[in-house]
């Protein structure tokens, strides 16, 4: 799945936007764990997080916290949980995930395969609870 | 388990330390999903990662970004992987867990139970690597 991402940085892929700066990008992973599943990458490809320049490094995270108290209120959960793994796309990216019980974050599970239609259902009701923040 | 980890920032309880400064503190989980499970924290007590102000929530991102090469190095992985999840001890605390297998990342799965002497044998790995580091 090399340069996945990148396409859909450059809107080559259309993908369920939550938000984005000109240094990182929030959208709905397709294939969550559960409703509200999100990726942030930085707009760079680096297949580490650790590898990432200091300024998409903290982009990142500030995205990560930004939109995390949005997707608590969409998507209500004891806590957003995060994840890193990067087994799979050689492109950083962060999992947020509304958590009510520690296997929702079991990414050995089966994953959720919702239609395009319930996940810009999705993505829209998060980024309803974004407004007022400056991202 | 309210307290737990001010207990172990203000020394009162003895924990196998990788690094730490003034903001953040990292040391091994004493119930490894895996052998180099680490833990990073912020000096100060607060629930959930997102509530952490600007100093510390930096604080810990840097130093997991600082510590996660040495991990790599000290327990050889494809990726060392990030968890946070906080549904259990109420401090903030990002999880550093070397995956060879995005199983390894599953948190309800059954601990390991290392002794004293192991757990302190595998931080004094990591920061073996760390030296030179400036953290």
């Amino acid at each position: 799945m090399q340069g996945l991402f990148m396409r859909i940085v450059r809107g080559e892929i259309a993908a369920h936007k939550v938000t984005e700066n000109d240094l990182a990008l929030a959208f709905l992973d397709i294939f969550p764990l559960v409703p509200g599943h999100t990726l942030v990458i930085p707009k760079v490809e680096v297949d580490s997080i650790y590898d990432l320049g200091e300024a998409h490094y903290r982009a990142v995270w500030e995205m990560t916290r930004q939109i995390a108290p949005a997707i608590k209120t969409a998507f209500p959960c004891i806590k957003v949980g995060i994840a890193v793994i990067g087994l799979e796309v050689p492109h950083a990216h962060i999992h947020l995930v509304p958590l009510q019980h520690v296997s929702d974050l079991n990414f050995a599970r089966p994953k959720l395969k919702p239609d395009s239609a319930e996940l810009e259902k999705n993505a829209a009701l998060i980024r309803s609870h974004l407004q007022g923040w400056d991202v």
